[in-house]
């Protein structure tokens, strides 16, 4: 992949028309918004363009979905939006998994996998690096455009409260909301609103929670009969890592999730002691150092049993 | 009171020396972030400066508080940080009650109590005021003022998440940050720390949870009994009353906190259709429109049919 600055992939992208927006699977806030605002940038100057992404948007989404209507037309450049991995282009559109001309992204394990790249490693947010593009390509970045870049920058940086966030995020969320991005309004919906089902979710999580390692590790783990009981959906439990995550003095958060019978899906958070991709690495995982996930085939309490296992090394051995 | 701006209450300040700065009772992120940066600022001036408070400030604020060695003087000249009504300046300094010089303030409500003002009603931190004024003496925000004024700025703001926020907030903070705040290391103090006993008493909240007037009120309560099982302290009450407030559908959110024994305060949040203050003052309560508190006498079920049925009046009134 070669890499490019912003200046120039805004150059490629104001010569290229019918372009295809690939978010990643499971899309997130960071995805869509970077997406979505590329998409109505683009179609701003007459371009035809798309987004496509193998998972269904949530709904609750739709502020910046809803307008933009689907368009017709066959490919002439792919683009790809906050996607780290040609894996998570899900099963749906791999055929474009080779043909990507563009990433923009702001993973560092971003694996180098299109023609040319804006990889900007220090960004919280694509959204921040997506912003930057979509100026330069001379569209002001405002109303629908600035909503859907601030939901990006919003979203991936748990509303401008990690350590990841620089003076420039902070900057550019100053001039998406001067241009109209209505802040309150997305950080409600995107922050301070549960389903009934998500706090009744939340409520049979916390009373899983254990600790272990002198209380260093917090568990927390959700059963499909939980997911059953209570009616929640899969999106109803993103929130569910900060219950241990919150808990001071907790290095290594856990979380553990049923799949299927004997199939787990492990999420760690991890103060900057320790490194959570590395952890998840070791179980075929990854992420990054203080946010990252894996799976793993067995029981629940193997599951447990083998996650504490890891973590206690990491913890003993200070990486 | 004369309303100055901030370039005139830096010209005064500039002017004085001996300088007591009053933070409000029950001390948050903002009058001790407001305060302590002023103090700091005044200090860097080779000015004599102090800041006093009724309440003692919470240790979770050491790291702002810690390098700022009391001082001894005769007060020449009374500042107020983030004080709205001098009934909030605690009994143990009322006698300067009615000799405040300045007040800094962003409180629409401000009662005008001293000889000037500055109050900025659209600042939704008083930090955020605090900041120019100190920029406008000249002194550079940076260090621990910033610190301490993005402390200010971080906990008004819910982490710059309330529909209050303006483009100019999130400038100030990239300023703050681009000045050495440790937006990071502040945010996660300030949000993302739960003792294990706030962790065990939300638990219990959960379990209260009851919805009322087809789900659009929810409550939660918290008796005396559940504060010593989990050995919660006061301060770990605070983010209980958004558990009811986040589930979606809910208008008025109720928080019923256990005083005495027949003694209860109730925490009203609320979304715009519902009044919470117009509803808390028919118990002689107050507070603003989206959130306020009064407290009832009676058992706790006396009080719950209470304020469910003040609260189910103003639903169907439709204020």
């Amino acid at each position: 992949m070669i890499n490019i600055t912003t200046e120039e992939a805004a150059r490629q992208l104001l010569e290229q028309d019918n372009i295809l927006i690939l978010l990643h699977r499971s899309p997130d806030g960071d995805t869509i918004g970077s997406g979505y605002a590329l998409c109505m940038a683009l179609r701003s100057l007459g371009k035809q363009a798309q987004t496509a992404c193998s998972d269904e948007i949530p709904q609750i989404y739709s502020y910046l979905t809803d307008d933009v209507p689907m368009q017709q037309f066959t490919p002439q450049f792919v683009v790809s939006a906050d996607v780290a991995d040609t894996q998570l282009i899900g099963e749906s559109l791999k055929e474009y998994r080779d043909k990507i001309d563009l990433c923009i992204d702001h993973h560092g394990s971003n694996k180098q996998f299109a023609r040319y790249g804006v990889v900007d490693a220090e960004a919280p947010a694509c959204a921040q690096v997506m912003t930057k593009v979509i100026q330069q390509m001379g569209v002001p970045a405002e109303g629908r455009i600035a909503d859907a870049l601030f939901t990006g920058l919003t979203t991936d940086t748990g509303c401008f409260r990690y350590a990841s966030v620089t003076a420039e995020t902070y900057r550019t969320a100053a001039q998406l909301v001067e241009n109209g991005a209505r802040n309150g309004v997305i950080n409600r919906l995107m922050f301070e609103t549960k389903s009934k089902s998500q706090a009744a979710l939340e409520k049979c999580a916390l009373e899983t929670l254990q600790y272990f390692c002198d209380e260093q590790i917090a568990l927390v783990y959700i059963t499909a009969e939980m997911m059953q009981k209570t009616g929640a959906k899969d999106s109803d439990t993103e929130s569910i890592p900060s219950i241990p995550r919150q808990i001071e003095g907790v290095k290594v958060a856990v979380t553990v999730k049923q799949k299927a019978e004997k199939l787990f899906r492990i999420s760690l958070r991890t103060t900057e002691e320790v490194d959570a991709s590395a952890i998840c690495l070791q179980l075929n995982g990854g992420g990054h150092h203080a946010a990252a996930g894996c799976s793993y085939e067995g029981t629940l309490e193997e599951t447990i049993e083998k996650i504490v296992a890891l973590s206690a090394k990491a913890l003993e051995s200070g990486v």
